[in-house]
Formats: C-alpha cells, sequence, structure tokens
C-alpha cells in the first residue's frame, strides 16, 4: 500500500472502526471534542447489542433499554455532534505511515493522524437449526447479560471450555436447572472452572452430544432443542458420514452458547499492534501502572471488546470507547504541538 | 474494631462504598447476580454528577440526561434488582478481617466478604462567592463534559497545575476566549503542558490574581466575576491580612475550576490498599497484563474516580463499576468453593 495511489487528499483526525457500543462512545467524545470523527460501520453495523433484545444492566435505563435502541441512540448523540458514519471493512492498514493509512475492502484509502480500533469480537456459533431466528429471543451468547431472564426455566449451555463453565455456574443462580452440551466427554476448561460446575447441584452434563436444533418462535421464546449423542462424541460429524445417532428432543426455556468469541483483528495482523494468542489486542499501562487505551503503535488506541476478552459488557465497552476518545485527543495534541507546521501542510 | 463487639450478625456478600455512577452500575450488577448488595451513600450521595446539569456525552442519550435524573435512574434501576441503600460513612475499616469489617461514622459495624470501594473524588472548590449556587449552572469542575456548552463564550479557568492548562486547552476549542486565573506568577504545570497553553492565541494568563466572586443565577447562568490582585500574589490571602488589592468585575459566561480533585479514600489510610502521593486508589493487572478492579487486598475493588485520576468520565465509572462486580462475583465463588462450610457458617 504507498501513500499516492489511492489516497485521496483528505486526512482525518479520527478515524474509528466499528460502530458497536464502544465506536460509538468514542465517537461522541471524539465529535463532542470537536475531532469531526468517521466512523466505519463493518461487517455488523452496531455490533453484538444488535443481537440483544433488552438490555437490563446497562447504567441510566430502569425500565431496561432495547439492544438495537440502545445502538440508535448513540449513533443520534455521535452524529449530533458532528460524527460521520460510513459503511466499510478495513481489509488493510499501513500503520507505519504518517498519517495512517487504512484500506477498505472496496479498494478506497483513508488516511488519518488518529485510529480507534473498536471492531468489537464475534461471539461464535453452533450453526444449529433455529439460531438465526431465535438469537436473543431465548438464544443468548451471554449469561452475565440474560441469565437473569430465565429464573425458574431448564436451560443449556452448549461448550466444554471456561466460557461454558462460568455460564453455567452463572444461570445455575437463576435458572431451575442447567444442562452443559459438550460434544465430546472431557471438559476442555481449567480444573478449577470444571470442578466448580461439575460439583454444582444445579448442573448437568451431557457428554458426546452436540446442538441440532432450537425450537420456539420470536414470540414464544426458545420452547425446546434437539440433541444428537454418539458414544464417541462429534455426532453431528459422524451423523453427517452416515453413523447412527441418537437424536432427541426436550423441552427447555433457553439457550447459551459458550463457545467462545473471536476479536475481530484479522486486519491487523502483520503490524506492530500486539494481540494475544486468541486475537484479542493489548492495550497499555501509564507510566503510573494505570490502564490506558494506548497500543503499541503510537496513535492506534484500542476500545471495547476488541481488548476485553474479560467482561465485554456494553457499559465496559462505552467506558472505554470515552477513554480512546480522551486518548486520541490527547494524541492529536502532542501531535500539533511537536510539530504544527507539517500537520497543517498535511491537512 | 474487634469481631464482637457491635457487629452484627448479618455478613453481607458484597458492600459497595458510595453511590455515584460507579457505586450505581456495580449496584445494579451485584444485584442482577444475586448478591444482594448494600450500597453505603456517603457525604455526598449520588456523587459529583448531581452537581452537573446537563449529561451530553454519556451514551444512550441523544438529547442528554440531567445528572440528578441520570442518577436517580441508576437507583431506581439497582433497586429494582435488590440492591439496598443506606445513608452511612465509613469512618474505619478492618481488612484483615475476614469477613472484612466497616466501622460507619454513627458506631455501626457492617460485616462483608467483599467491598467495592467506589467513593469516588471531589472536586476541589475555591470559595468563591457564588459558587454554591452557579455550581451546575455555568460553573463547572470539568472542561471535557462542560467546554461544550460553553461555544463563542468567553470564559475563566482557575488554577495554575496540569488540571487548568488542559481544562483552558479544552475549553480554546470552543469559547472566545479563555483566561486563567493564578494566584502566583508561575505555573505549577509541566513545561510541556504550560507551553502548549501559553503559545495557544485563544488563551491569556491572569496572574497574581485570585476569583473573589461569580455572578449570575440559575436561569441566567454565570454572567460575571470579581477578581482580585496583587502584585506579590495570593491576593485574596494578602486582603484578609489588611492589604490593598485591586478588585476588577469583568463579564464572562462560565468559570471552571482547575485546582484538582481529592479522591475520598481517607478511611483506607494505614490499610494495605494502595494509594498514590494524591491518595487515588491503584488496581491492579491480571496475569495477562490486562487491567482488572483488584486492590493489593483480597476482596477489595475499586471503581470510578476513587482509582481513576485521568478519565473520571460518567460513562468511565458506569464501566469500572461493572467491571468491580463481575470481579467481586468471582472472587466470591472462589471463596464458596475454597471453603464452603465455613461460608455457610458465616452467613
Amino acid at each position: 500500500m504507498s501513500a499516492g495511489d489511492t489516497a485521496t487528499e483528505l486526512v482525518r483526525d479520527v478515524i474509528i472502526v466499528g460502530s458497536g457500543v464502544a465506536g460509538l462512545s468514542a465517537a461522541v467524545y471524539a465529535a463532542r471534542a470537536d475531532l469531526e470523527p468517521l466512523v466505519l460501520e463493518g461487517p455488523e453495523p452496531g455490533g453484538q447489542l444488535t443481537l440483544t433484545t433488552d438490555v437490563e444492566n446497562y447504567l441510566g435505563f430502569p425500565d431496561g433499554v432495547g439492544g438495537m435502541e440502545l445502538i440508535q441512540n448513540g449513533k443520534e448523540q455521535a452524529t449530533a455532534f458532528g460524527a460521520e458514519f460510513t459503511h466499510g471493512t478495513v481489509e488493510d492498514v499501513a500503520l507505519e505511515s504518517r498519517p495512517l493509512e487504512l484500506e477498505l475492502s472496496d479498494g478506497t484509502t483513508l488516511r488519518t493522524r488518529a485510529l480507534i480500533v473498536a471492531s468489537g469480537a464475534s461471539a461464535r456459533w453452533v450453526g444449529a437449526d433455529g439460531e438465526d431466528e431465535l438469537m436473543g429471543y431465548g438464544l443468548s451468547t451471554c449469561a452475565t447479560c440474560d441469565g437473569a431472564f430465565h429464573r425458574g426455566d431448564d436451560v443449556l449451555v452448549i461448550g466444554g471450555g471456561d466460557s461454558a463453565m462460568e455460564e453455567a455456574l452463572f444461570l445455575a443462580k437463576f435458572a431451575d436447572s442447567v444442562t452443559v452440551v459438550h460434544r465430546r466427554e472431557d471438559l476442555r476448561a481449567s480444573e478449577i472452572m470444571a470442578d466448580r460446575a461439575r460439583t454444582h447441584e444445579a448442573i448437568e452434563f451431557r457428554w458426546n452430544t452436540e446442538l441440532e436444533g432450537i425450537h420456539g418462535s420470536r414470540e414464544t421464546g426458545v420452547t425446546g432443542a434437539t440433541l444428537v449423542s454418539h458414544p464417541d462424541g462429534y455426532p453431528a460429524n459422524r451423523a453427517a458420514n452416515g453413523a447412527d445417532v441418537e437424536r432427541e428432543t426436550i423441552e427447555i426455556g433457553g439457550v447459551f452458547y459458550g463457545i467462545g468469541h473471536t476479536p475481530n483483528t484479522e486486519f491487523l495482523e502483520g503490524t506492530t499492534v500486539e494481540r494475544d494468542e486468541s486475537g484479542y489486542l493489548f492495550t497499555r499501562s501509564d507510566d503510573a501502572g494505570r490502564a490506558t487505551t494506548e497500543t503499541a503503535v503510537e496513535g492506534v488506541f484500542a476500545a471495547g471488546d476488541v481488548a476485553d476478552p474479560n467482561y465485554r459488557q456494553a457499559v465496559t465497552a462505552a467506558g472505554t470507547g470515552s477513554m480512546a476518545a480522551l486518548d486520541a485527543e490527547a494524541f492529536l495534541e502532542t501531535l500539533e504541538h511537536a510539530n504544527p507546521v507539517a500537520s497543517e501542510l498535511s491537512a
């Protein structure tokens, strides 16, 4: 990617990659600081919250707020202060260039002095029948968010790792019964988490079993599930290869996917932005050891789930979004001061 | 403080010290996880946001939200999930005890397995005439929050340190003119910040000058200010001692206090909870280097401005409040697992 070929003349102060809660909060702050940010709405505009019906734990809404409604409110709020939104997926970046360069999948090149990565993480989906329709309607990827809606229900948790055990343990506070459905007969989870789940009286396990379909509707919510089992594990795979599997349809009130998330950071591969083995971005601490949103590349900041494998809440993403905009603003301030002429020339 | 004397039988799972945004967000999450948190409303219930009229940068409210309204919404939300609120100021703590013990200023002793410190920071006030009436009505302690309300105004910033320079530089984006009022003729600010402010064309300085009074009303907002000057600095002090000072009343549209904040952490003095030289709490990173809300004392978590000298936003406090509740919940989970019998006995 060379500077000259398709680059437009315009150099932005701030481009925000992602239009979920983190990106929107960053946009509100950056716009309100008169930085006229450009927000790139990627393949999932609005992010994970658009898969949720009711958000009860985002502070400020005593009656809850719709996931989509919160996103729309945020977009309206950012737009009112001067943020600009456009559809675009970042394909590649040149972070060693000054200004930074982004290449979009449609071939456009964008240039910016500061970049806020708020591209989020996508929950992994099982691929069961009915999941497209029922996601957000009794099917969820977040027990902390939606567990409290399932008091007295029988629910399923799909997965065998730490995420699934955490979901199961959290759900056991509310649900009558929690059944962990795992395609093998050993858990991948850490010993301590597996042990906690195994010894919990409200948690049961269905080994060598997979979720094939989810039943219900957006009106009724989830009402049942079809499970397939095979004594050697990986039943769906075996069924596809013609083996006999046991198939059972059960009544349940909720399904939680606990098979992890994938942070959307492929476009940063090959850069010096630091990522962990799952792809989550690392941010730096300041000299006093306090958290910032700075990445290892000067002028590049990260906010929201893309840098947070642990909490992944709407309100935490809104918080780090705001931090990223304040960090970007401070960075731009140093830039102008260090090199006012160059900055003006490149504008 | 010994365990037996005034301690009630009840041991809480979570006590939250502070009822500002951080405390409320922690309360929503802890209550929604069925931990029945007790929230201690200290001397300033609702925290700093109650000093603000309009909050425009808290994501989710396109038309803004009143500071008091956001707090009331949050309290209602936490209460609906089972959080309990009570007035009480923590005087002393025994963090080496298990359960942890809190002594309130009325002599009550409370016991809890986990403690979330969300006691905030209080902005320092100058002591000028009119500040009680006008705080939140053109007088502000937060340029990031309220600067955008002052497009085209002439505003004052009070102070000579980094906070004041930051406020002045931020305000210079919006205001017609920014005058920094400082009681000495040298800035305390770091060289780089002082330099940026000094070379900014929209920023002026009034040296050896103090703010004596602010004029206006809640209807009109701030309309003017009375300044006192003395060539040797510290004019108010000299006036009090009978020296002649110059007194001038000027028209202005806003006053920003930039003389810093004091975190409310006195009650943690003498504990092993780590604080910086200003009293702000330190929180720990996890093994991967990611931020948590854990303090150096197991079972004690910190959220909001009390652990944040840098960002201090409503939305960042809401974010860390949520993190603290999730961290506390995970901690309680390990506790129960490690020692289920003791935990049941002490309940």
